[in-house]
């Protein structure tokens, strides 16, 4: 029996007026898609970059949970003023914003009670209803609402609690891909490739990224599809048509 | 006379499965973000990556479009199939999909007669009535289409281009910072700073992103006003309560 494919999709809601104004490079989009893909067969087919407004968050949040089968949103859940994920989230969903008991009790645990303040405290604060994505940093939790799963922004300690979103993911067929880095230009090859995107429409995505190495220009010709007889079948039509044009491909 | 502060706002719209799918990490948000505000004094209050799906791109633009003074677009101006971005915004603003005439001679005399194929013509294919924006690395230029800028993906011929388009922008009050950075934690500083955030809370937005450096954990405190003299006040009033705490500032 034939397997069947199940597309599982995702979308990435980064919150921080940090990444907006430019002062800080994101590195979280790339690091959260290919972990989705990679360990969960799910592809993220949008993500939103929006500041740290109430109003912005409860309205994407609603948009996008709609959407896509997850949401993750990334920022703005530590004890400062402009953290406002959680009580957003709420609002969004229409549930309290209030003290997630295990949270509390982590998090006291963690600083001890004396040093337990209210900033500390505000972290957790979560909608009714949340569940936790544990830290191993710094003890403060993610936490899950319906389908949207909080993470905080700061990158190392994000990379370090990605495992413990899995549990509440359903899996999807995984995206497989290949690179064939192609000293050519795009030029060049466009047209042979449209006709062969074009024969494969259904099963493959196509796409071609020009590259500077070795003082050279060249294109990255990458597939990408869940089926790897499909990925086969078109890079055998690939091949054959870069060989006619006795292009030489780079290995690295 | 108070100088009237004048708000221009603009937001990004990266075309691009390479990005979704984690295959590339983005670099043109911060580098764009950090252009608009340093030389024309415009805020990105918004930025969303999209697959190369022409219904998805008609819509964001649609949207984006409306709702910003400027919409910049980055990716999917090459000259493969994958490269749909004119085609799209077309079909946004009901406008024919056409060769620009100048744009055509630039192409033809940069590649010559000979080698001008139907790849390197699909560059020269703009919606009509499109501005051209000059591209001194590689010359197939970008373009100016109402409100929206179409730019291309790959960054450093991205940044090649960028200062070509100040001249189709209005300009607005830049965005001053001032980072204070602490050898502190979060929540030792959270409830102050949420009070003089909210006496700012017109002029001045206070942002707090916990940093890591000579094995020390910190926090930087990050404020940014068009109002240089709203920056001076909340800065001094922060200062004051740092020298309360015995907060050590990091020079840097």
């Amino acid at each position: 029996m034939k397997k069947k494919n199940k597309k599982v999709n995702a979308a990435i809601l980064i919150i921080g007026n940090e990444i907006l104004s430019g002062r800080t490079q994101d590195k979280n989009i790339a690091f959260i898609a290919n972990w989705l893909n990679s360990k969960c067969g799910i592809s993220v087919n949008e993500v939103r970059v929006i500041p740290d407004i109430e109003k912005i968050i409860v309205k994407n949040i609603l948009e996008m949970s709609k959407k896509f089968n997850y949401v993750f949103t990334t920022g703005g859940i530590g004890p400062t003023h402009d953290d406002i994920t959680a009580a957003s989230i709420s609002r969004a969903f229409k549930v309290k914003y209030e003290y997630h008991k295990e949270a509390f009790k982590i998090l006291e645990r963690y600083y001890g009670k004396s040093k337990f303040n209210d900033g500390r405290k505000k972290m957790a604060k979560m909608p009714s209803g949340s569940k936790l994505i544990y830290n191993p940093s710094s003890a403060a939790p993610g936490f899950v609402t319906k389908n949207v799963l909080s993470l905080p922004g700061v990158p190392s300690i994000l990379t370090s609690m990605i495992d413990n979103c899995k549990r509440y993911l359903i899996k999807g067929s995984k995206t497989h891909s290949k690179t064939l880095n192609l000293f050519t230009v795009e030029s060049n090859i466009s047209k042979q490739m449209g006709v062969i995107q074009k024969k494969y429409n259904k099963f493959v995505d196509i796409g071609s990224y020009p590259f500077f190495r070795l003082g050279r220009v060249g294109v990255s010709v990458v597939t990408r599809s869940t089926s790897l007889i499909q990925l086969k079948k078109v890079n055998k039509d690939l091949i054959k048509m870069i060989k006619f044009k006795k292009i030489i491909i780079l290995k690295i």
